[in-house]
């Protein structure tokens, strides 16, 4: 993405992040590999203590050390006196700037200090100044500092300190992103952030919205190279969520799938009159899309516009879209959610108009799960009917989902083989409503490709493999009719 | 939670918030209803447009009309000229005035249209404070404010009307909460959030984050009664996530899950000295609580906390401590999370301490779905050893969860009827990595009680049916074991 520097976590002392070091080794970068470790420990010397001398081992352009500079911490966590938290700062810097290594100093709990000890918190920076860093950053480590103080504190620091300033915001108070902007505005010129925020606690300040905010609000120029490089901000979001098994944020900013989903009817009007009326940048500059949702709040304009990209010419008071709607309503009511799944609401949809074409019927279904301590496996049975005909499939897989989709793709390939083409690209199981035991409602959400085009399906069961089932056959039924539609 | 004004729906064109209004008539009360309405159809008279009559049927005590304070707006969507812009709203509110009912002004667009045309953004202010109504709104709706930006905009507007001004903030620069505490710097004194910030597009200003920074951060008495209503917090966070079956965000500032929870060795280390050196606040005051995680992250003053809750008391060097600690990092190398299922972290550590008691063997388990296109139901069959017994039961749910759930606690409860106290409360599916067709890795998390504690459980598998089944064995399991440990 053009960044200045990868922070690549503390190698001296986990062994997974000693092996991240050790495999980008292999790869040309254009941005500095930084790592970060602590200052060395108060009974050793800096040349003996193995958390500072191994840090040496990964060869990394920049090392980002760690220190207080709250005097509480120093007194009560650390249990030191004040000189001797300045001398473990100094000696810790001077080992890395003797083995030619750039070094940055995070300030932690600067902020915290700054309005309990100022002098003292200060006092940290002017040393550290004297001994000579690439940045000082000042770290909201608890998160709790709110805007206005954070530009006002930022805003006296510059006037002390010569050296470039950096900031490092957690999200305690749900102020990282802004308290990092407002860092910049005071004179900031480092800011320290994580893909999609995540971090300790409450996380810390987003990349994917500090970026965006500060190149095309602010205009700054933070990333080396050219500004559509943020075209890849959508697909750099999610394929971290999916690297680290952790849950998309769909409300995320610039980056969430509903960060440019329009639900209510006056809002989808009056975007597809004028985009600018209700979207506050071009989601093309981070590479999201515009999408209209067919839900309880959004109205004859969104199902047109919908229907539309289909070939489907409908008046605003044809009743049969007006029957679609008050019946996408009323599921509604019932817990559906065609925000997400939009596709199983089009199916609804055409056959209220008329446009839905039956291919296949699904008479019976079965699914067998089993298992012991150290092994499990799963089979199913499919019974379709097409064209008049029956036709009885099995498969198994991993697990009973993969078993059930097995046995639907053999069944319904033999007479539609352009299914082939359609692949799973995501699943999820969300619980419904308050949980009441194992037999609460599950909703399944599962998005389909053919290479070309996105959709999901949505399907709601107390029997979370009747709606996987349901889920799958809509994603086939779907691809089917849009085939049809457009050919 | 004693807010001035909830604002339930806009009644006149939405059914179901039409019944919401019918319904709170049965409650009695401490906070104003307020109705959201348009204003009237530029082709109709104020007394004859359905939209603004019909809001009179539910009796509102507040009426809040939004009406559009940006040129761009009035010309490319509303299609109207300024001064006909200016008539519907003057009439609309007029009109609700007439009847004797408070109107709240949402100036929709205010901060866009200040930037565009301030001059006709301040005349609309200016037209409505001069007819009189409660409190003028000025609206992100667009969410793309930045904070500075705010607070002088905010300030130019307080200089220029008299009367009471709110704002309304969407997140879609990721500043919702820092717009609003900005504006309130600044002078406004009304605020519109909405509980975990749900809203459109990335949702509004958050409750749970606005409220509780004004009042222990700045010092404002924003709700009536008394402060410790804020302990209710978490708990209204979660009740309205469960009612809405949206998925809980557990970064969420003060009332998410991981809020206060300590993952990192050092911070745990922190922590236990001294609260302060990690919180921002007290998590008692808005009814969250303090964990700390066990994963590889956490060092082992984490481990030796947990265990000392448990009536183990260890020592730093023990080397059955490092080993646990050891196989837990391993684990989570291999795509575990005990941050959140911590208690099958236990059960792992307490069997390398040599503290587990072997209550039971799962021997094999067997779960059947089946179903047509109306019906569908599930079964299992579970064989378990516990005292050199062997149990063999099966039970019928509505899903194949539910129904292993069944045979399981039918077993088990035969010989330790003691877990007949133990429910289960929540459970959660997740998918991990990169999807793989339907054959992906998924994570099950379940949480359970005994009326008491909360603990949950994790297991990861191919077969979901499986996951699950390992989950609630452990959290059975789990509860056993800590009743022994404990008595």
């Amino acid at each position: 993405m053009g960044v200045d520097i990868i922070e690549c976590g503390w190698p001296s002392i986990n062994t997974k992040d000693f092996e991240v070091f050790r495999k980008l080794k292999e790869y040309s970068l254009e941005s500095k590999i930084a790592a970060f470790t602590s200052t060395r420990r108060k009974d050793l010397r800096v040349d003996k203590d193995p958390v500072i001398v191994n840090t040496l081992k990964v060869e990394p352009d920049v090392v980002v050390v760690f220190g207080k500079s709250w005097i509480l911490h120093v007194r009560e966590v650390l249990r030191l006196n004040p000189e001797d938290n300045v001398k473990i700062i100094i000696d810790t810097i001077q080992f890395f700037k003797d083995h030619g290594i750039e070094v940055i100093f995070d300030a932690e709990h600067f902020f915290d200090g700054f309005k309990d000890d100022k002098e003292y918190a200060l006092r940290i920076l002017k040393e550290v100044e004297n001994i000579g860093v690439r940045t000082i950053v000042l770290c909201d480590t608890n998160g709790g500092m709110l805007p206005h103080e954070v530009y006002s504190i930022v805003n006296e620091v510059i006037k002390n300190v010569d050296t470039m300033i950096g900031v490092h915001m957690h999200n305690d108070s749900g102020n990282a992103v802004a308290n990092t902007l407002m860092a910049v505005l005071a004179g900031a010129r480092h800011v320290q952030v994580t893909i999609n925020g995540i971090g300790e606690r409450c996380g810390n300040a987003d990349f994917c919205q500090v970026i965006p905010n500060l190149v095309f609000k602010l205009g700054f120029k933070v990333l080396k190279g050219r500004i559509d490089k943020l075209r890849k901000l959508t697909y750099i979001s999610k394929l971290i969520y999916e690297i680290t098994g952790i849950s998309k944020n769909p409300y995320q900013p610039y980056v969430g799938e509903y960060a440019f989903t329009h639900k209510a009817g006056i809002h989808i009007d009056a975007v597809l009159k004028c985009p600018r009326a209700y979207e506050h940048i071009n989601p093309e500059l981070v590479g999201n899309t515009r999408q209209f949702t067919i839900s309880e709040l959004s109205g004859r304009s969104a199902l047109i516009a919908k229907l539309s990209e289909l070939g489907i010419k409908i008046i605003k008071n044809d009743q049969r879209l007006i029957n679609a709607l008050n019946e996408l309503k009323e599921l509604e009511l019932r817990g559906y959610n065609f925000d997400v799944g939009f596709a199983s609401g089009v199916l609804i949809i055409l056959k209220e108009l008329g446009y839905y074409c039956k291919y296949f019927d699904v008479i019976d279904w079965r699914v067998v799960s089993e298992g012991s301590e150290n092994y499990s496996k799963a089979w199913s049975w499919i019974k379709i009917k097409a064209n008049e005909i029956e036709i009885l499939e099995a498969g198994e897989g991993v697990g009973p989902v993969h078993a059930a989709d097995e046995a639907i793709r053999k069944a319904l390939s033999k007479i539609y083989p352009e299914i082939n083409n359609v692949k799973l690209i995501d699943y999820k199981v969300t619980l419904l409503g308050i949980p009441k035991h194992t037999a609460s409602t599950v909703r399944v959400e599962v998005t389909f490709t053919d290479g070309k085009h996105i959709w999901t399906t949505t399907a709601s069961s107390t029997n979370i493999i009747e709606a996987s089932i349901k889920a799958i056959i809509d994603g086939i039924d779907y691809y089917l009719q849009i085939k049809n539609l457009l050919k």
